[in-house]
């Protein structure tokens, strides 16, 4: 039983009504704050007392210049804050995500949303439930009876944004019910897992976005792939998911690619 | 007080956990379900009670083919469900709003966020509130530190596309911090009434959509316009809202119309 009511959990919602100290990073909508850094501080270090051999990839870290590789040790793949520009303003889509892999294989993702108090778990092979509650996703098929879910990403020139229009826009043309934007990847991929959506996709994404959420989904029934069709590459900085194979394949082949380079790479 | 435990307020909660049948209106991304038509009689039945004089603009009335003309008599503008393609999708992004309007003037609005429990009331000259805590707008003026809510509207057509997809790229060129699009107006509308976001905008919503938000907005301190940047008109369809002027007319003067006729024409 994961103690939600701790002080620990309350930083981040406490920080929603502060005024905040905002830098930006790759790009001017690429944000961060004090309290990102202070809460992957805090889950790192309490982690590392538990478990001082394992490995940490983590979003503020690897900001600071941090190699983000996964290799086959214990690893614990962090994001403090998911929807930092959403932090910023107060918009109460934010989320802690925390996922953990062994010999590259996710073994489970624990992601809090902070200001509706709501915990989602997956482990492998035991499920993902929400609060006590089991996920089940969507097995929807029919794209045009589909809500799709994606993520503008941090870069914002013309020609990357031309191509982030371009495939909302193929998306509406086959006639998917409507396209949603909440500006947490990981709370996105969380509907998903709960079958409040039939798909996800976003280019410009993060292995520390994506890690816990992978799990959940799969554990609720859903499928997590790369934008090719292929099998998901947790550091490529793309994906798509959806509740079935069919509603996945039917999203990767509507949409074009926009390179972000790979996680481990930079 | 407002009994929110009242067992009518349960009937969209429950009603999203079912399966549903589903109808289309003016487009195949245009949704009606039994539960709209449902809650939009209980909410005119009850009010005909106790103010028999009164008149009611409600979303599936209107569909149905009753007139949506403001004249100067006490007049409720109602929709049931604001967020039906999120309710049809279980997404819980869905609320009811109630408009109250008197000589052509809102009077008072109320709003409830069914699945967060949340609601939203405002009084001409007596201030806005989320359950109890008064709501302010954001004070920002500055684009660039924007985040901007908007919907898609419910045309599809190459030619609307184009003009959504333009106009969002603009702000975003202006390097706002981001759009969000959450699938629900008056739910937007809130966000912005409590300083979650700085500025909303669309063409193809409806006076239902806006008139109890409107309230909500001002008594929060915001601005609610036309996206000319002149005065709302609650039947064109179209708005523009702010936590400051300033903020107002920078996305006023950012806009190309989408031409979604109006709704005392249809």
């Amino acid at each position: 039983q994961v103690q939600t009511r701790s002080p620990k959990f309350h930083i981040i919602k406490k920080a929603l009504t502060e005024e905040k100290c905002v830098s930006t990073k790759t790009s001017a909508a690429d944000l961060v704050t004090e309290t990102d850094h202070l809460v992957e501080d805090l889950i790192i270090s309490e982690l590392r007392k538990k478990f001082p051999s394992h490995r940490f990839i983590a979003e503020e870290s690897t900001a600071a210049g941090e190699k983000c590789v996964l290799t086959d040790s214990p690893t614990w793949i962090i994001d403090p804050i998911d929807g930092t520009c959403n932090f910023v303003h107060r918009f109460p889509t934010v989320a802690v995500s925390i996922g953990f892999a062994v010999n590259q294989e996710l073994e489970f993702g624990v992601i809090y949303h902070c200001t509706e108090e709501r915990l989602y778990t997956g482990r492998r092979g035991q499920g993902a439930f929400c609060n006590e509650q089991r996920l089940r996703v969507s097995r929807e098929t029919d794209l045009s009876k589909a809500l799709v879910l994606t993520e503008i990403g941090p870069k914002r020139d013309p020609d990357t944004l031309k191509l982030f229009f371009s495939n909302m826009e193929r998306l509406l043309h086959a006639k998917a019910h409507g396209v949603r934007v909440i500006g947490s990847s990981t709370l996105a991929l969380c509907h998903l897992a709960s079958g409040a959506a039939d798909a996800y996709y976003q280019f410009g994404l993060h292995c520390w976005d994506l890690a816990a959420a992978t799990v959940i989904i799969r554990e609720a029934g859903g499928i997590v792939i790369d934008t090719s069709g292929g099998p998901l590459d947790l550091m490529s900085c793309r994906v798509v998911a959806a509740g079935t194979r069919e509603m996945a394949m039917l999203i990767a082949q509507a949409l074009q690619t926009i390179n972000y380079g790979r996680d481990d790479e930079k």
